[in-house]
């Protein structure tokens, strides 16, 4: 097959951007631990900081607020674990039920093992938490809650949360609020200060950044505890030593998709409207799901009744369509998502659920390719699901 | 200054390798999460399974004895904290009192808020654990010892530690043993399977591979508690995306840096040799520290009487001559090194020490030149402390 495939699975990972290339490759010619005090480690802490600098006012933060981690698990395993810790003895964690498992099974494993309690919120059949039930668990015994955390956006089915309504009603009760951003940095206008949330999780390979880093914004007297123990780095909130090829990388990626943001969402959103448009042409009685406008401009969502969703992807992957069943961080397992289940839907519609994401090198042809072989893609996974 | 600097701090972080650089930028093009069913994913979970299996063969272990981390640090944590949650009700650690922080912190926060005992094994004047300390430590109590750790080389005074031996005593007792192999793996021979050890530590970045990126080689039977909670990759053990270019350039240093590991370190331990000699000749009250036989190849470190370490590591540095007081991920910090402390230095010679260590790219002219500026800077510095 000579044809390139289409690349509909930018939510899982994004082709790097140029400019992110370009910073990393130069520091891996280059030598020094930021912990060095001589010339080599100078230079080294430069970079980093001038990376941390540029990522602060990307997304309107203060340096000091950026915290470097190997990714958006890690962020957000310290923002839940690390919260909770330095916020006991109150064991309540408020957490949507359609978080992304970085954050989930992080706060499951502090209720299996640590003493935590966690109440999962409840979403709309659009996926959206509502104020109002996250106020109404919060005033059931303000004092014993340590954190809430709810995404910006959601990975799977698109749906932009209310963060700066809810971080509010959070604020209101003097409890910290943790958002898992990964989704919405470079798609959304992501600020910092401007949404009143206490603790953001980023990460690189989201947005034409490198793998393997990441960040937690994290507000001024907020101090988790830590996670990873070590050297002290980071003001000893997470230790161990600053990857600064990939740190200068990802503020490449952070300046460049923050400034083009505006611009490359328009266009996705326009294309991926139309995908919407023309998969309802193809398959009509397909399901779109996920808020129909308040989501992620380079995302579409869909259930195919009748259909086993690991099927179709591998049927449209054998025509060089290339999407995912959900979070590619879960795929392979044999389970209905996590997240449509908790929008009211029933296990089949779960099952059957394609997503398709856009990202800054989709173009129309990748929609055509798509167009061209889905119909009968759906058709032989219907047959294979009657066999 | 035209002429470069001598870098002799490689114990920190080491110049990346050719081999490095190639296979982690040519990653660094591609796209693809290793956790997608598509095509791009399997792809890149080949880059991903095919890295697993080079660092199994070139440290003897088995590839699925190799969970992916961020690095030394990170794998230290997961190591020392996954393994004793993962064997409680045991509460006992043992550990070196020379460990690297990224071993001893977690071991004292467990300490401070699991429930912890941790015991430090004392070392001789060399920094050698005794193998006669273990066993005692063990025979109080072998029922409520959680795990034993121990480092297989020192990073401040290269001191190599019996690690073989330290192992089999915990075996005796099915104990299982840890060991953070951080600054010996490329410098000695290291065989996961002929040590004996259970669990090892390694990162890419102290052997010519990328920073970010480490392994925890776990001994099969071994499932230590996850530290970082999430999507589920790495068999549950360590949850997050597999940073596939990084794993690349890791798995090709740990190829090159094993294959050529026998000749480098001849020829580095010649050169250290001949530092070492002409250092005392510069400087005739200099003490070497730690094992002057059984160190690591590219290992020199010295107290200077009268001297402020810090002070000597800046005048060097103004000279071009780059070097550390010590561990590189607690410089910075005003306080002796817990390592000579616990050697019985007294706090003055623990503050006048100063670590040079050699590396791949290491040459007779780094220390040509750090004989050159050495004198002087040890009298300035013995100066400065009088005044």
């Amino acid at each position: 097959m000579t044809r390139p495939s289409a690349y509909l699975d930018h939510a899982a990972t994004t082709p790097m951007l140029p400019e992110a290339i370009e910073a990393m490759t130069e520091q891996l010619q280059r030598v020094g631990n930021a912990s060095s005090l001589h010339a080599a480690g100078r230079r080294t802490r430069r970079v980093v900081e001038e990376s941390r600098e540029t990522i602060a006012e990307a997304l309107g933060a203060r340096p000091s607020e950026v915290v470097f981690t190997s990714g958006g698990t890690e962020a957000d395993n310290l923002a839940i674990k690390g919260l909770y810790w330095s916020r006991r003895p109150r064991r309540r964690i408020l957490i949507s039920s359609v978080e992304h498992h970085a954050a989930l099974d992080p706060a499951r494993w502090l209720a299996d093992s640590q003493g935590a309690e966690v109440e999962l919120l409840d979403v709309d059949a659009y996926g959206r938490v509502q104020p109002d039930s996250l106020r109404e668990a919060i005033e059931r015994d303000p004092g014993s809650v340590a954190l809430v955390s709810v995404m910006w956006a959601n990975n799977e089915v698109g749906t932009v949360q209310p963060v700066r309504v809810l971080a509010a009603i959070a604020h209101d009760h003097g409890i910290p609020f943790h958002t898992d951003a990964v989704q919405a940095v470079g798609q959304l206008p992501v600020s910092f200060s401007a949404s009143g949330v206490d603790v953001l999780t980023m990460t690189g390979h989201k947005i034409g950044g490198p793998m393997g880093v990441g960040a937690l914004l994290l507000a001024r007297g907020l101090t988790p505890v830590s996670v990873q123990h070590g050297g002290g780095q980071e003001r000893d909130v997470r230790s161990g030593t600053l990857d600064a090829p990939s740190i200068a990388g990802l503020a490449a990626a952070v300046a460049t998709a923050v400034k083009e943001q505006e611009a490359v969402s328009r266009r996705l959103a326009s294309l991926r409207d139309e995908l919407i448009q023309r998969v309802r042409e193809a398959v009509p009685d397909v399901v779109l799901n996920g808020d129909p406008d308040d989501r992620l401009p380079g995302n579409a969502h869909f259930s195919f009744p009748g259909c086993e969703g690991d099927a179709l992807l591998m049927l449209l992957d054998a025509k060089g369509v290339e999407c995912s069943t959900g979070s590619a961080c879960s795929a392979g397992v044999a389970q209905p998502s996590h997240v449509l289940l908790a929008m009211g839907a029933d296990a089949a519609a779960a099952r059957g659920s394609l997503r398709f994401t856009l990202g800054h090198t989709s173009t129309r042809d990748d929609v055509d390719r798509l167009i061209e072989v889905l119909p009968a893609a759906v058709e032989r996974a219907r047959r294979a699901g009657l066999s």
